[in-house]
This record gives structure tokens, C-alpha cells and sequence, in this order.
């Protein structure tokens, strides 16, 4: 992908940095570390330090001081899971903020204003997000309002520099999913992105919409799959034909200790390490790997220093990118399906279980910021 | 100073990463600051992660990633401060952890044993610490046995590539602080440090103190200034003669939002600076105020966001290496004075009693790791 912020290899997964930061790291460690997007959140923006204070700095990308490619996400996802007494009517939805209870009154046209005055590369339309469980009546009105929302946001847009991607929705149902795929591409957006899954659903159900949905979508628009960001999830979703990826995972998980390694996620915490002097991963070329023991990480953890948190963060985005990197290779070389069978062999998962109730506790009690 | 690890130019200021890590920073920042010298923490490393693993992995420098000077602090204050259930005889003192409340028995032999298996370059003998309110008597004695220990940790030394200073104490009473270093001077150590001040006393009696010590100390000696580090106090603690300093306090006011600038400090929590496009201080060199405009780092702190903590640590400990450039340059140039002086005329302090009250919080609910 070409955007005004330089070129974007892809398939690309994009660290999420809600608040205009990547979570304990400079901007230029992360991109040090080989990003080429990020991602932001007009919800969380909006909020707080609020539009016209970025504006008037000379936007979103001078703000964090950020020159590659930036993705706003238009903050659909976090009205609807964050902010709390929410009315959604056709016109818009008006929610109480998360951070101070303010009252806010949200419409399509006004997030698009919003992200065209924040200036991200790729922006997002408005979408109305179900919950996981949501019945198929539910779920229908909510993709019906996520179309109707989304034409009104490709009528509010102005600028021509900043590329407006549709949300597909329909939950988990493949009716609505085509429908939504339908529906959106017949309206021309130059990307479409994947909405409404990884929020706890089983993954064979993940599995199953993407390729519905996938199926649908046009071959030259950069398809974008929402919220995933395991190793595994990322093969599985480039192999179904996904372009961009983001998720708060590889960075959340790190500030708990989580490593990745090619072998499957180790936990610093976990005693064993307290004695090692090797790196955590000795094949790594990630500054922690190169400098520091695993015996000091685990002191760091142990201690709750914020440089624990710094340090793992690097390892994990240095891994996911990297893990990105030889897809692409993969990709060119004719290689793709080799390699993914090859690294999910020695790769061991996170159990699903552990996995579906980690994530529906995080959820509930989640870090607000991500 | 030359150790062996480095030159250490003095003046000196010694961060304080008691837990070997200066809070949010990688070992090649706070090198790249221009930091010479840090300060761990031997009661805290004895607790966690233990002696034996850091002389394991090949000593303190090697598990930091620290490769230049070192120095350990005995612990004395932590125990004294930190730890409960504390009985001190002439043998040594019984107390808890202050993380798992599991019991432990320290002597002065004890203490220089560790230090020697940490590694550092300079060392410290155990003293006895009494808090700023203890009546003369009680100072008395905790002088008394820190004398005896001081004794028996030169004796206990048995590498002679680390330098072991002694500790002043005495309190308030300038009788004792004469005593003290009298006494200590009399053993010939290579340098000697004056403790127990900056606990909670007014300004002008640790100022006294300091006076009524340095007097007595040898001129061709180090003198070590313990726990001394606003802007203010290291000029007047350089201007009576002391050459090494340690404190926290740039590091824990930086994780609060104050920045140093020559001015004052100022609080970068405060809404006037949630629209400010310019740095910080736009005179500073520092990563932080080279990248940032003072409205993003006002949003880091108001989002919390763990960045926030690492880019006025920056901030602060480069504020206060360049300010000991200054008086080194100054010192050498015969316009230590004036350049003093100036300093102070332009630098307005934290009010005292704010200051006073400050300190006495933190000591009561401190940050258990600083």
C-alpha cells in the first residue's frame, strides 16, 4: 500500500495505540523495531485531549510525533464496549464518557470530521458492533445501521488524501456477512475491513466469517481483519486472504510477562526463569534478547518495574514483525503455505480455553485504553 | 575518582536504581544522559533476587547490563526504614522483609560479604540509622554502633578492588557529628560518607550538619552526600565541600509530572500545559524536550500512559547531569561562586514546608523500592 506517509508492505499488523502512544515505547523504537502503521482511536481522542487541541498542533502525526502511515480507527468498538449508557438511533448514538460520565452525542458525519481534522492515512466509517451473543435479529438491525451509517460517511468525507474504509459486520452469521459484504462493496470503498469478530467467539467460528466475508470482497482493495494479533490468528488470516491486522494483544500480553517465541508464549514470571542467564529467546536479534538475561527480566517482573513492561513490549512487536516480514518473503517466493504449516507445527497456542476465558475476563475488566 | 569501571568525574550525582534499574530507563540511556555512576541497593537485591543468583550470572554490572561505576548502598536506611519487626544488638539486626515478611539475620561481616558478591566499585559499611525526631541519647547510641560496625566491615573486607566508605551519623547534634567523623577518620577509610540527613529536618540544620562534618573530613577523600539531589541542595552541598550525591528525587518527582528547568520545577499535570505546542523547555537538549511538545507529554500523565514516566525521567536526570557539567566546569574555572549565584537567583524552590510535608508523606506511604 502507498499513503501519504510512506509505503505499507503488506500483509502489515499495525500496533494499536489508542491514546496516541504505543504503550511504554518512543516512536522511534517503534520504528526501529520495523512498524510502518499504527493505529489510533478517535473514541479515545476525542475524549481526551480532544480534536481541536490536535488540530491545532498540526495533527495526529505531529502530536505523537509519528511520520510513517497512521490508521484511526473511528472509536465504533469502544462506544460500544467502553463508554456506558448508550442510546443508538439511526441518527447517531449518544454515550456517556468512560473517563468523567460527560455526555456526548456521536453521528457518522461528525467521526468523519473528526478524523479528517486528526489527519490519520487510513480512516474508518462508524459501525454499530453486537455483541458476540447477540441474537440474528439483533445483529441484523445493528448491519443495517452499519450500512446506513457508512454511506453517510462516505457522503461526509472532504478530504481526497486520507482513504475511508467500510466495516463489514453481520456477527456470526454468514447471511448478514454477505449481505454486509454485498451491500458495502457496492458502494466502492478502497478498503474493507473485517468487524465483529475475535470478541469471544469460538475460533472456528473466526475462521469460518473471514472466509465467508472474504470470499465477497474485491481482490485489489486491501482487505482488513480487526482485532487479531496472535502469531497463529495472523497465518490463519493471511492464508484466508487478510491484508491488515491490528490487535492490542502482542502488547498487552507483554506488560503480563507473555513472550513469544517460536515455540508458543513462556511467561517471565514463571520461577523457572529466575535462574536463566540466557536471553529469553537466544535466536532473537530484539534489544532485549540481545542485552538482557532472563533471569533479569523476571527480576524486573518480579519487582513491577516499568522497565519490564518496556522491555517485553519490544520483544513481542520485534516478533510479530518479524513473523510478518518472512510471511512476505513466504508470499513472494511462492512459499506461503509451507511456512504457515511449518511454524504452527512447533508453534503451541495458547489453549483455547484458557484463551476464550482470559479474554472474556479482560473484557469485562478491561484495561481501558486499549 | 577513577574505579574500576571508569572515571567519575566530581562533583558527582549518583542515580538511584536500587533494584538494579533506574526506574523506566535502559542501561544505555542513562549512559547516554552522560550518567557516570549509579547506586543499587544491597538490602533490596538481597531480598530479591538474592545474592547468589546475581554472583551467579557474573556479579551486578553483568545482570544490570551496567558497565560502568557502581556503587551499593549497605541497606542500613532501608532496613531501618523498610523493614518491620526490627531488633538491633551490638551483633546485628533481626527484621522482615518488607515483601514477604520472612525474617532475616544481618551483621556488618554479612553486609560486606554480599556487597563483595555484588561487585560494585565503591561499597558502604552498615550503619545504624535514627530517625530526624530521636531524642540525643538514642542518637548517641546508633552513632556508638555504627562506629563498632564500621570497624568490623573494614575488618571483614577481604577484595581490595572496591572501596569501602564509612558513614557519619550523629543526627542534628553537632557534638556527635564531630565525634563521628573523628572517630571514623581515625580508621582510614577511602572515602566517607555523611548520613542520616535530609530525613524530614529543615534545610538550614542539614545544612549545618553537612558544615560541621565536612570540617572534619579529610580533603583528599571523597565526601558522599547521602540522599541529597534537588538542583538547590547539590549546589550548596557542592559549596560546602561534598563531592558525591545520591537521591532519588529527580527520578520520583519525574514519575509525578515534575520537570526541572531552570526556573523551578513545574508540574506538567497542570491544564496549562495541555496547550502548550512548545517543549517543555525549550533550552533543553534532552530526547524529551528535542521530540515533545509539552501538550503531549501533559496527555501522557493524564492518560497515565506508562511513557509519560520514561520521558521526564529523561528530562530530569539530563537536567541534572548537565547542572554538575556546569559546576565541574565552574569548579575549574575558579567561577563556582558566581555561577552558584546565578543559579539560585533564577531557580525558585519547591516552598520548604510543602517540601517538608511532602517528604514526611513519602516517607510514611512510600514508594517501598526508592
Amino acid at each position: 500500500m502507498i499513503t501519504p506517509h510512506g509505503r505499507v508492505p503488506t500483509p502489515v499488523f499495525v500496533p494499536v495505540g489508542s491514546q496516541g502512544t504505543i504503550k511504554t515505547l518512543t516512536p522511534g523504537e517503534v520504528k526501529d523495531i520495523g512498524i510502518a502503521m499504527v493505529l489510533a482511536n478517535t473514541y479515545h481522542l476525542y475524549l481526551r485531549p480532544g480534536i481541536t487541541l490536535i488540530e491545532k498542533v498540526g495533527g495526529l502525526h505531529k502530536f505523537m510525533t509519528w511520520d510513517k502511515a497512521l490508521l484511526t480507527d473511528s472509536g465504533g468498538y469502544q462506544i460500544f464496549s467502553l463508554a456506558s449508557l448508550r442510546q443508538i438511533s439511526d441518527d447517531g448514538v449518544i454515550f456517556r464518557s468512560h473517563i468523567d460520565g460527560s455526555q456526548h452525542f456521536i453521528t457518522p458525519e461528525l467521526i468523519i470530521q473528526f478524523q479528517e481534522r486528526l489527519g490519520a492515512d487510513i480512516i474508518m466509517v462508524l459501525d454499530e458492533c453486537p455483541a458476540y451473543d447477540d441474537s440474528f435479529e439483533k445483529v441484523q438491525m445493528a448491519m443495517t445501521r452499519t450500512h446506513q451509517w457508512a454511506e453517510r460517511c462516505q457522503r461526509a468525507q472532504k478530504r481526497n488524501d486520507q482513504a475511508l474504509y467500510a466495516i463489514v459486520q453481520g456477527g456470526v452469521f454468514p447471511q448478514l456477512r454477505h449481505q454486509s459484504a454485498q451491500y458495502l462493496t457496492s458502494l466502492g470503498f478502497p478498503g474493507y475491513a473485517i468487524g465483529g469478530l475475535s470478541v469471544g467467539e469460538p475460533k472456528r467460528v473466526t475462521l469460518a466469517m473471514i472466509e465467508e466475508t472474504v470470499a465477497l470482497l474485491p481482490e485489489n482493495k486491501p482487505r482488513y481483519l480487526m482485532g487479531v494479533g496472535s502469531p497463529e490468528d495472523l497465518l490463519e488470516g493471511v492464508a484466508r486472504g487478510c491484508d491488515i491486522f491490528d490487535s492490542a494483544l502482542p502488547t498487552r500480553v507483554a506488560r503480563n510477562g507473555a513472550f513469544f517465541t517460536r515455540l508458543g508464549r513462556i511467561n517471565i514470571r514463571n520461577t523457572a526463569y529466575s535462574q536463566i542467564e540466557q536471553p529469553v529467546d537466544p535466536d532473537c536479534a530484539c534489544y532485549t534478547c540481545r542485552t538482557f538475561s532472563a533471569a533479569y527480566l523476571h527480576h524486573l517482573f518480579s519487582c513491577e518495574e516499568l522497565l519490564a513492561y518496556r522491555l517485553a513490549t519490544i520483544h513481542n512487536l520485534n516478533f510479530i514483525s518479524n513473523l510478518m516480514n518472512k510471511v512476505r518473503g513466504a508470499i513472494l517466493n511462492g512459499t506461503f503455505s509451507s511456512f504457515k504449516d511449518n511454524f504452527l507445527a512447533n508453534y503451541k497456542p495458547t489453549d483455547e480455553r484458557i484463551r476464550l476465558s482470559q479474554k472474556q475476563k479482560w473484557l469485562k475488566s478491561r484495561n481501558l485504553t486499549e
